[in-house]
């Protein structure tokens, strides 16, 4: 028969199996982060009828699209979780109590340019807290207590919250007289960090048409430099001169003061003048997320507080509050830098039992016993050499292997061997299952990321 | 601004929240029993090329994918996880060790008619034992107890798992001299239960070109009943007459020989011989799941022994045994038919702290303790009256809410209510821990489905 050239296509990411399994426990780990802050999982379907999806049409995203017709349907691939939210929530807004929380961790679909370490299929990992008509700011002050718990118990520990506040960046151009090209000034001082001051400078002079002086004003501003008191201590120094600023200024002093009670250490944020993000439907708290290690690699979770999810689709006012890791490639960037941890390194089963007598009944008795104890095991009743079968439960990092030969059984003994040191011991089964309790216990106590200290 | 109204695809399955919890519980059941059974996690693109993904070809299943172009690229959505399988070991053969486990639980795609209860994009759960050249038959007997543990697991008592051998069938239709006819015969007799035997007697000798003494040999032998020592007991009279039947016999003994050492009880599971599973590829035990009470749904877990897995990408001989749960329309008929225990219903968190001071610190610092001991909180902090915040609770059946008012602070106690009874309790924080997480302990007993005992 002629062979087809098994392959996967490009820019989607298809993990081996052990890597796989980390991926995953990062997975579970972000499950049971979100439940604890009580949001409810969501699940929307990949495909959604093009135009419910492209509502809002336009932009850079609408190229990239996965869109294509199926008898009489015209169909697209979701490219974020948002807009499907946005329609669940319109279509379900009788059903939903108020805020609505969820959680939605799912594949979204963008035709990119495959270039490494980008992905046309990737993982997000989105949290929004949605109220009908109102939401209050405290909202704003827990979302940074959740990226920091939801990345410590991940094992990362050198990363670095950035807060914002959209209303302080708006006041402030109001205040300059620069309400109309806000959006673009917005846009240009995100890219302080890129491309330095300087250059920032030039643009909004040539290209947002500021005056030297607003250019001057506005650097300044977005340089204020120090601690999260500092920087408030410098907005205070604005204040009384636009009512929006003031508005934006009372929320960001509002979460900051909240923080600590919600449990984040000073280290893990500061206020971030610069951080605009993109994005015109963002209202007011805004957040970056970055490696202090690897700033190159740009954000790692990012949201914000926006007034109008789902304006799409309905009249009702949604306002929200939201951020979304960009999961695959977090997972890339962690294996490419080697943050994953490998000690002890991912394994499939905690006991591999070996069966060596002619009928297996006591090793299949023995793995279902091990089972009910909720020990996870595999049985390798193949017909190969005992050598063989060791270096499989190596090669699988499997940590602990059990013999059920003639003697075992006669004795009523249980033959565990741990595979680290070599060590074997002949035991009884309880003796068994506490030893490897034990050890399973050490092995579970290691984060997926292993990071150095703050 | 013009609105497009909100919908989602016909055919595609969207939960309410409190049902999505319920299904995202399902999952997490089926996560960890295939992880206790040594099973690898694994994750495959939803796309792939069509050349890859079609590469069998023909077939109804081909009508029914969603395959685009984008780009130079033909492209096609996954319909099942067996052929991104079968790519995936090809691809990988040479890092992978064998016998291969993984389960995979992943949307697939098929753009089949709409009608109740039938999906076009649906949770597939899917394991498999790949070996490389060969495979123990020990495996064959050890999916059955993967099935029984995982559907006791989720709480389904009453159902029965159906086994039969296609070495037993395709043996006993060579043995009649039938082996040129042997696929349309096990097509034919497959249809017992539906059509009945009058019918199939009649499609055997008009279509299938058996003589009449063949069709009723055919239909004494798929009718053998009782129980499963009977069955075999009958089967025996056949020894002897066919090498494949008796190596089927050898293998179906096997497999009933081992169960109960794998932990399944007697009562769940039965011979079949009208079983014999449409798909060609199948080559021994094969296996389907049927519940007692609702026959008419078909078998809601399927799948057997194969002897070549990814002959079309690869001259390496992989056989297999896997088996496939249809999540999706098993979620939908348990809603149906009512079996999704709603005791308690389902709940996003499980205590609702209410702040009622105006520095609402003690509040946030109480939620903070609360989840770092694992409790699911939610902080309701909207300028909504105290009754719409006791409403919210209810409606989200979150079972305890917190009062964080002003005495309670000077006091340094919490006033802690149960919603269910409208108990309501000032005690201090580790008492008050400790009532919730008994209330909480007696509330996990439940399972997720609701059954009568078998």
């Amino acid at each position: 028969m002629e062979k087809i050239k098994p392959r996967t296509l490009s820019g989607f990411m298809e993990l081996l199996p052990a890597a796989q399994e980390q991926m995953e426990r990062m997975m579970q780990i972000l499950r049971e982060t979100y439940a604890l802050y009580g949001f409810y999982p969501l699940d929307t379907p990949v495909l959604e009828a093009s135009d419910v999806l492209l509502a809002k049409g336009g932009g850079e995203t609408e190229k990239q699209i996965y869109r294509f017709q199926k008898g009489d349907s015209d169909l697209s691939m979701r490219f974020d979780l948002t807009v499907p939210l946005a329609k669940y929530v319109a279509l379900n807004y009788g059903q939903l109590a108020f805020p609505f929380r969820r959680y939605q961790i799912g594949k979204v679909y963008r035709g990119e340019r495959a270039q490494r370490g980008r992905f046309r299929e990737f993982y997000q990992a989105d949290i929004d807290i949605i109220g009908d008509g109102q939401l209050d700011i405290i909202n704003e002050a827990e979302i940074p207590s959740i990226i920091y718990k939801t990345f410590t118990r991940l094992g990362l520990n050198r990363f670095k919250i950035r807060l914002n506040n959209r209303k302080v960046l708006n006041g402030f151009f109001a205040m300059l007289g620069l309400d109309t090209q806000a959006g673009d000034v917005m846009r240009t001082i995100d890219k302080l960090e890129k491309i330095g001051a300087d250059k920032v400078r030039e643009i909004l002079i040539d290209d947002c048409g500021t005056t030297s002086e607003q250019a001057d004003e506005i650097l300044k501003f977005i340089t204020i430099e120090g601690n999260t008191s500092d920087i408030l201590q410098a907005l205070e120094g604005y204040r009384g001169k636009n009512e929006m600023l003031d508005c934006g200024l009372e929320e960001l002093s509002t979460v900051v003061k909240y923080l600590e009670s919600f449990g984040v250490p000073s280290d893990y944020f500061e206020i971030d003048l610069t951080i605009a993000r993109g994005l015109d439907y963002y209202t007011g708290t805004v957040y970056e997320t970055t490696m202090i290690d690897h700033p190159e690699i740009g954000s790692i979770c990012s949201g914000g507080r926006y007034d109008n999810l789902a304006e799409y689709y309905t009249d009702k006012k949604l306002p929200g509050v939201g951020i979304s890791i960009g999961l695959t490639r977090l997972f890339f960037v962690l294996q490419d830098k080697n943050y994953l941890n490998q000690n002890p390194p991912p394994a499939p089963a905690d006991v591999l039992v070996l069966p060596m007598t002619e009928d297996i009944t006591p090793a299949i008795t023995l793995a279902t016993r091990l089972r009910e104890q909720g020990v996870r095991v595999q049985l390798h009743s193949e017909k190969k050499k005992f050598k063989a079968k060791i270096t499989y439960a190596d090669k699988l990092a499997i940590p602990y292997v059990i013999f059920v030969g003639e003697d075992e059984v006669k004795n009523d003994v249980v033959a565990l061997k741990e595979l680290a040191t070599g060590e074997q011991t002949n035991t009884n089964f309880a003796h068994a299952l506490t030893r490897i309790r034990q050890g399973l216990a050490a092995r579970a106590a290691g984060k997926v990321i292993l990071d150095s200290e703050l």
